[in-house]
């Protein structure tokens, strides 16, 4: 019996970061653990990425996953936002990586269009779709549900993810 | 004797990342190293990112520094590189960290003024000074030439470096 692939996904944040890790036999997929790291507001920035790294790593560490996603944001906010963003993103595929898992990279609307079926459904129904495909995951925090997108998303696209960054 | 402070500054960027450490014991400041970590631009983002930290690692491992300052950039590029530059600098903040260094960050205009004198310095002149203030280095780049300034930019102002971002 061919063993399940372990998928982790990451939503990446300075101030909360989701991650949510499945199981994924063909078509079939398992919800395994989800949840959040956060970091204070007040705290340093480098006290900050290296909570972030150490959740991270703990997830990697416990869940032992298999292939691993982070999403791929295409920003248009402000700079200062954009650095903060990109400096826990930095983090978020560096524990993967270090642990020799490959990373794949997914557009937000490629995320929705596989979980809801539309490339600009509403938070609301990423989670709506995650209680359907993964009833036992009830994710705490939008963060949780969207790193479980994610991973959903890996799950189906997985056969083609050499394409490091897909759709847009 | 009181133990000369060993500083590393760090320039982060996703292509290279320059480094530099120097030894610091009241107002002299003796050159120990510096240079850059690069990266292949080809190579997907996760293992660029992994280059940097084991790059960085190795410089923390080899040369022991008291204490870590790198380059706060204030961003009014294009958002994609915005997000490249803060995955590097997120790296580049974590390993200090994680070492249990205070990473201090300074201003790139607190940055020339202090080594320049001007807060509108051009590389070449910051790279002039460098020549005089650590005539022992000379850094085969502007990376490593950045970030030796950074490293005595924070010689200068670590009695003040609870200010964690001073300047502008």
């Amino acid at each position: 019996m061919k063993r399940p692939i372990r998928i982790l996904g990451i939503d990446p944040g300075l101030r909360r970061t989701g991650w949510g890790v499945i199981a994924c036999e063909g078509n079939k997929l398992v919800f395994l653990a989800c949840g959040s790291v956060e970091t204070h507001e007040r705290a340093a920035l480098a006290e900050r990425l290296v909570a972030i790294h150490d959740g991270l790593a703990r997830v990697v560490e416990e869940f032992a996953p298999d292939e691993a996603a982070v999403e791929a944001t295409f920003v248009n906010r402000d700079g200062a936002a954009t650095l903060k963003l990109g400096q826990a993103r930095g983090i978020a595929m560096l524990i993967p990586a270090r642990a020799g898992l490959a990373v794949a990279e997914y557009a937000p609307n490629l995320v929705k269009k596989t979980v809801v079926g539309a490339g600009h459904a509403e938070k609301a129904q990423i989670r709506m779709m995650i209680d359907v495909l993964l009833p036992k995951a009830n994710p705490r925090s939008h963060d949780a549900a969207d790193a479980l997108a994610i991973a959903i998303t890996h799950a189906h696209h997985r056969a083609r993810a050499e394409l490091r960054v897909v759709g847009a």
